[in-house]
């Protein structure tokens, strides 16, 4: 064929398949959101329209992808999980990564008008970027999870205080930042209480806690599962029936995604869900 | 600060910086496409509507992105290059992709209701997936595009032989097949012209060579640069001035993004159009 | 400095850090061993002197480089075990790779006319290529060192009916391949037992399970640790006091690097040597 | 076959290759040689024997690797250079490091005791590290060769006058390096000639200009021949018959290697020897 000429520059071409039996965490930003939110007018410190745009799109990118076990977001970001035993797109990292990215695009994009029915999109238009890290143990992917619960925590209380001062306080952005400067968790709960009368522990979950998508089954008795440690144990993906596959398949098919704000840096939310490790289905609940 | 405890995840992230010096290119791709098109009606072999939706598409990216010099596309695929000095995001391979993955499908996504007004997005939404390639040097760059523009000519004879078959000759697409197994070129020119009286010359260009998509200035007489020399003896960016630098930033912004069907496999467009190769903008044209 | 202008090279070099908290193996091989064992006169089906050089240079390695938890040898290959938590060289995996090889052949060129007084080196000089794999979980550390014995059994029960065959039985090589074809693990025993009288199972150790080379302490009771699950819990190096890490240091140290030829597949071997797994100095065994 | 249980863990290998048609330099240095050095007295600021051992490895190196085209040392260190278009191993970086790093090291060994008679090795015996690094263009990598070069001019000039300073003038090492603090090359020069009677361009050439080692053929007259800008336009590897490449090798094989002390900084060495950009081996010389 003419075409086997030019055909050579095919082997410029790299391989970067991530090492098997690692989670995969694929975590999207927004491009330029700063900016970007001023143009739409985002409300601060948190727009819930925007927020619940994010939580739409990485819920359409989990039933489009069902290796995704579990996605977690906060602000313009959201970090998608592949099970360790993983195999979608022979584990390369380009293609993990930019079918997230582009799918994630997509729905943001095309659920805009749902969320901002007043205000349509114009170029430039909203983009994300994304990378794909691997984390070996359940402990290390845990930690990735609570570092960006922890962060979602730390700059909600920062921002909540923040825009307090600015907005009910009537002071400047420079002015609140220096107010701000060195001061402790509890001087900011301080300020927003004896200042402006909000109790932090009173504000939305979705802004304290961030968002966890998950597909739902029923949740277990904790300590009867010690998944982590069976994770940890899979040497490789378990063989299993093509009827056993299929069921799986019919089963997550078949489970919610659902969008909750809830601590996932401590054991509970783990032991109650041993499907999110474990990668088995769990029980499908019955529908009310 | 108490997220520090967690923040060690952080060196989980491996660097995937692209070799200095080398050309860029990241080659997106349609996910599913075939049923993709099946679902929207897309015509065949081409679909004018779907072309231009992704000309208008790349044409976006390319104004987003300033770094790319030319695109080329063909069919659901293009191919986005980095000038080999290009130095954006340190060139992390992640991090370009996903950019243009992103930006590109935000505006096919966006722009799609403009070109098919009558069939509106449905879940799921269309999607890509990309990856970068390295290319040392200018005749390994051209030779890429070669492959892909060779690519394009033989896939749309074939299409539009085997579509003739179908749609002009009324048989069935296993039967179609067998028709031109092991044929040629000239087999397939013939059976389109003396079955179907179609002179496959006289196509439209889009389909017979893609389309070329590139900043727009004044031509040069061929001969009187030796860009690809030049280019190749570049061992790393070119200091030079702020001025300089403001400079071209704002011709490269007064240039008019074109998308073009030529032959980029014929030295002719490389030779006229220096500033592709050489990376400094030429002179922008007087408008008509 | 006038070195600055062609400084920018340095740009080129990227970067290889394994992914941190999996187990490094480096595994060395001899570079045409087949023609250099025929040149020495090496004796088949195994040369008592070459492998007791092997595993002569693997102790000398293993001395010189403390982060090195076990190494598993077998023929002209060579498997070396960084902990999890390893950080030499930054884990750079050519750092890594090229100290274990270039030190391991200084002492195999070196020692060689310890083990082969008669017969001294002449050019080409015998050298080792090698390469580093990261391993997540301790089971996947534990199935390569299996495969490695696997292969060594497999590989030595085939060389020594084959080589019994044509020493013994007075057969060609291709006969004595023939006779082979597609017999089991059974067959080759009956053969060695019935027409030559050799048992298998009396056979030396070292040809039967290859050697291991590991820091000795005093063994525990099975069952009193379950450092496997302990390591693969691990999310990072545990911080310990300059002490601890200087104590750890010295009874290192201290410890006799032995080279046994035990069984490394059962759990039996790492039970009772929990020091392999955790990276924490065991009891160093009072002299006798 | 018993083995296949365990097998799986090849999966783990991930590919290394090195980017196509770029030139491949993998440099190596002593580990440790400051204590090295001084364990069996190298002389200061040079050691004659100790840089002759170096240069004979290397060479050693060239004759057993005939896909190295060029290869520079000074000091601890020396740099191997493989055509843009080898293709040996691959272009598996590991498996190039790895297999230079071993074979000077074997060589290093075993011809330390012809040029140090008297003062055997003992453990630790030396070693080497390595790592690879791709150039695109001929200008790269001339810039990484004429940038060790003029390390070598700084760092000898610098010790030349230091230990000057401290042999000739009796003083400390930490006054002598007081003394050179913020001085240039004049300076030092100025010290060397005034104080001690020392014209350094007297000074061995070796010394100077560290050591150059390629294949000797006849050279040509400068300006018949471009190589540079041909190299650069190879796009991959030029097909040659088998007894095009026969011959070739023939060639390289009766080809002296030679070890000399020349500037390749500026054009001349290489436009008199276009073999070692172009690869194809020139006239061999006729012995004297």
């Amino acid at each position: 064929m003419a075409n086997s000429k030019f055909e050579y520059v095919k082997n410029f071409e790299q391989s970067d398949n991530l090492l098997p039996n690692t989670w995969v965490v694929v975590r999207i930003d927004g491009r330029g959101f700063t900016k970007f939110s001023t143009k739409y007018g985002f409300e601060k410190p948190n727009d819930k329209r925007a927020l619940e745009l994010m939580n739409a799109a990485a819920r359409a990118v989990m039933a489009e992808l069902p290796d995704i076990t579990i996605a977690y977001g906060v602000s313009d970001e959201y970090s998608f999980v592949f099970h360790k035993t993983c195999s979608l797109f022979e584990r390369r990292s380009s293609k993990l990564v930019s079918t997230i990215v582009s799918t994630f695009t997509a729905y943001y994009v095309h659920l805009w008008s749902t969320h901002f029915p007043e205000t349509p999109l114009s170029p430039p238009l909203p983009s994300f970027d994304g990378r794909a890290v691997c984390y070996p143990t359940v402990t290390n992917l845990r930690d990735y999870m609570s570092w960006r619960q922890v962060d979602c925590h730390i700059n909600n209380l920062y921002n909540t205080t923040f825009w307090a001062l600015i907005q009910l306080g009537g002071v400047h952005a420079t002015e609140a930042e220096n107010a701000l400067k060195g001061t402790y968790a509890a001087d900011k709960n301080e300020i927003l209480f004896s200042r402006f009368g909000i109790n932090y522990n009173n504000e939305p979950e979705m802004y304290k806690k961030g968002s966890v998508v998950f597909r739902d089954y029923e949740l277990v008795e904790p300590g009867t599962h010690d998944t982590a440690t069976e994770a940890d144990n899979l040497a490789e993906p378990v063989p299993q029936s093509k009827t056993q596959t299929e069921n799986d398949k019919k089963r997550r098919a078949k489970a919610r995604i659902v969008v909750e704000h809830l601590d996932i840096i401590k054991d509970e939310f783990w032991d109650r869900r041993p499907w999110l490790l474990s990668n088995k289905p769990g029980k499908v609940p019955k529908e009310p």
